[in-house]
């Protein structure tokens, strides 16, 4: 009865990739329906491993070059260009597929500008940059794409773009002329942009970037305010990237010549401490991030083959419904009724209200520090998916239920001559209880 | 399809009585199936809670008295007078009911000298007593009663029933004549039993231990050196309190006339730190707990009754199927072909493989420490039975199962006018998923 399990996870912060909660899910499954065939969906929300899952669902390859980390020393780093191995078209974005050999390239912010690439002791969001997004957007644009799709998420920068758009050839500049050194708090001394010496590809490419919508530049609900203290800014500092990310969007508003976008308020402009507004002042789209990532992956059409889908994310909980991979892909589930279990390693407020997950459960064994449950993520998630199984097992074994199937039998024997053109026998008999279940 | 829940759990030691967990499952299973009839069984073992557990199942009541604890002071303490709202019968035993107004009283040894009457600084299992279980032996002959039942479990003493036996009467005498104080250490010296003073009702009832069959007082696996640990003891106590309890042994066989049962190895005789073996010296009949305690509770009906069987203890692990509640409700209810699904605390090593628990599942929403799992078990324990229902609701919706039923209620349609002798429509119609389950 479970033919096939769609395995649809977020990675699980600190302790697994989304590959690796892929895998220890589909252990788990194995244990109890053996012969089910498991679709391994690995999602990414933008942000770390996106490049890589993405070149890796399209067949396509990772270029690894060295890049401005956000502390302005060298990283190695790399972007993706997407094999042609999906539709690769983005649903969302109305883009048409371009034809040349490479299309589309991925560049994922974290993997240069991310908050891991920046030690505990050194998390001041004032002083990093994004100039290493910029690099990777050039040296994607040398291999000749059409597109660059710009992943957001994970975020160690809060210089609204200014550091990508000072690396694509942009120049800002203070009162006296000068160029601004690197970092958000230069911000607020921003006189005016020189934008002659940009990078003229960017007029040919469509420059696509996936961001979570309900992330916005300035205001109570702005980037500095919501995100500023993750990244470990004071609130003074949280005061002064309020205010130079506002000069920002007002010097970018006017000397690129921004019309139809909202640089302050509008969808995705706060994504990754503002990378959004500066990418959207340069003719980017800002696109809802599972819009754009997940047709990479042909997750509904996958969701839609299976009977049963199984997501995770290290938390579950309010949070979860505002953009959290549980609920996007129950979500999607939904539209073709496919029933959606959620597992996780804590269960918060709200775990149980998550809309279209049916059920979730937590993965822990027994009482434990948050260390440890960190480290055994993979072996915690495997025995829980297990119990899980079991459980859903458990319940398509329930007595009226074999009643009713007792009743197909009977019923398919006596109506066969009257060929009744339901119920093949096949069916009936794969809702049996498979041997290797107690 | 749930129509009727039993719900047989253990009490979670240190956190939750049976009661306490019982309600706390019940309340999930209302979240998920409101209109279930809920069948709730708190099980006890023998030790802890058993008194007011049997008490209230039958009908009967408890009666509070002052009486020797375990250190030698005066606690409260109480007995139960069982009613007859139960069978009564120990199918176990083979006994029979008399005709008195009560016919049985339960003396719970841990309600008098168990383990948390014992503070952690003052643990000295050399020193503790049983004293006061002769006591309450006492006061339920008082009571004219037929038959006395003495539940096992949960005991802070390792005297091998010493004290109870002197609180009946006998006279434990050392070499020179004089009498032993009160204490499993003392044993190393007893030399005779002067038995001439025993309470002759004790010829008159019928003596029943509820116990562990798997503890024995000598030896290897004796219960000093199985529990003596666990009570406080060190291992040269361990030692100290072997040897008393081997002599203890010796002399009850030799001076009261002990034939038939093996005092030093007996099935039940290590039980409560040797109580069992006591007892066994004054003709008690020692009975696997399970078999004299659980048919008070008409507990095998009520299980055959149920749709799904939900059991739980604080932890579900290798020591499970040894005699632990989870276990042996399993082990009953697969008698009648019902689904059991068991929740704990902690889950260990073994949890996945209980013999007859068809699914498992742990309690804990978050990582966190015992300390604060103890505080919030009722919480936890509610919230997961939420979660495992509407696992199991899952289940029991899986789209073949969703196809047989269609094709039962097509086949229906097509073969009533054929008079096919099955699949009542309302049982058909009772898969469909209930309307508060999203």
């Amino acid at each position: 009865m479970l033919t096939r399990v769609a395995v649809a996870p977020s990675g699980f912060k600190e302790s697994l990739s989304a590959q690796a909660a892929a895998h220890a899910i589909a252990a788990g499954v194995r244990r109890v329906v053996p012969h089910a065939e498991i679709d391994l969906i690995p999602l990414v929300d933008g942000g770390e491993g996106t490049a890589r899952a993405l070149a890796s669902a399209t067949g396509g390859r990772l270029v690894a070059l060295p890049a401005t980390g956000p502390l302005g020393e060298t990283v190695g780093t790399h972007f993706a260009l997407l094999g042609s191995g999906s539709s690769g078209s983005s649903t969302g974005s109305g883009s048409c597929s371009g034809s040349g050999s490479v299309d589309t390239a991925v560049v994922e912010m974290a993997a240069v500008a991310g908050l891991s690439l920046v030690p505990h002791g050194l998390r001041d969001p004032g002083a990093t940059t994004t100039y290493g997004v910029g690099e990777l957007i050039r040296a994607a644009l040398d291999k000749g794409v059409q597109r660059v799709l710009v992943g957001c998420g994970d975020s160690g920068t809060s210089d609204g773009g200014a550091g990508a758009l000072q690396a694509l050839g942009a120049r800002l500049l203070d009162m006296d002329g000068f160029e601004l050194p690197l970092g958000g708090r230069e911000l607020t001394r921003l006189n005016r942009i020189d934008a002659t010496g940009l990078d003229p590809r960017l007029t040919e490419v469509e420059l696509l970037v996936a961001c979570n919508p309900y992330n916005v530049l300035c205001g109570e609900r702005g980037v500095a305010r919501v995100f500023g203290p993750q990244k470990g800014a004071t609130p003074a500092q949280v005061e002064e990237l309020s205010a130079g990310l506002e000069n920002w969007a007002y010097v970018l508003t006017r000397d690129l010549g921004v019309t139809g976008t909202d640089l302050y308020g509008g969808p995705g402009t706060g994504a990754s401490g503002g990378l959004g507004a500066g990418l959207a002042a340069l003719g980017a789209r800002l696109l809802p991030r599972f819009d754009v990532l997940l047709d990479h992956l042909d997750l509904d059409a996958r969701l839609a083959r299976a009977d049963l889908v199984l997501t995770a994310e290290g938390a579950l909980d309010q949070q979860t419904p505002r953009g959290k991979i549980p609920a996007e892909v129950a979500r999607r589930a939904k539209r073709h009724g496919r029933p959606v279990l959620a597992l996780a390693g804590t269960l918060g407020e709200g775990a149980h209200e998550v809309p279209g997950v049916d059920a979730c459960t937590g993965i822990l064994p027994a009482p434990m520090a948050l260390a440890e449950a960190l480290v055994r993520g993979s072996e915690f998630l495997t025995d829980a998916t297990e119990r899980a199984l079991r459980m859903i097992l458990l319940g398509a074994r329930l007595p009226v239920q074999e009643a009713a199937v007792q009743a197909v039998a009977v019923q398919t024997a006596a109506v066969q001559a009257a060929a009744v053109p339901t119920a093949a026998p096949a069916e009936v008999s794969g809702t049996q209880r498979p041997s290797s279940v107690r």
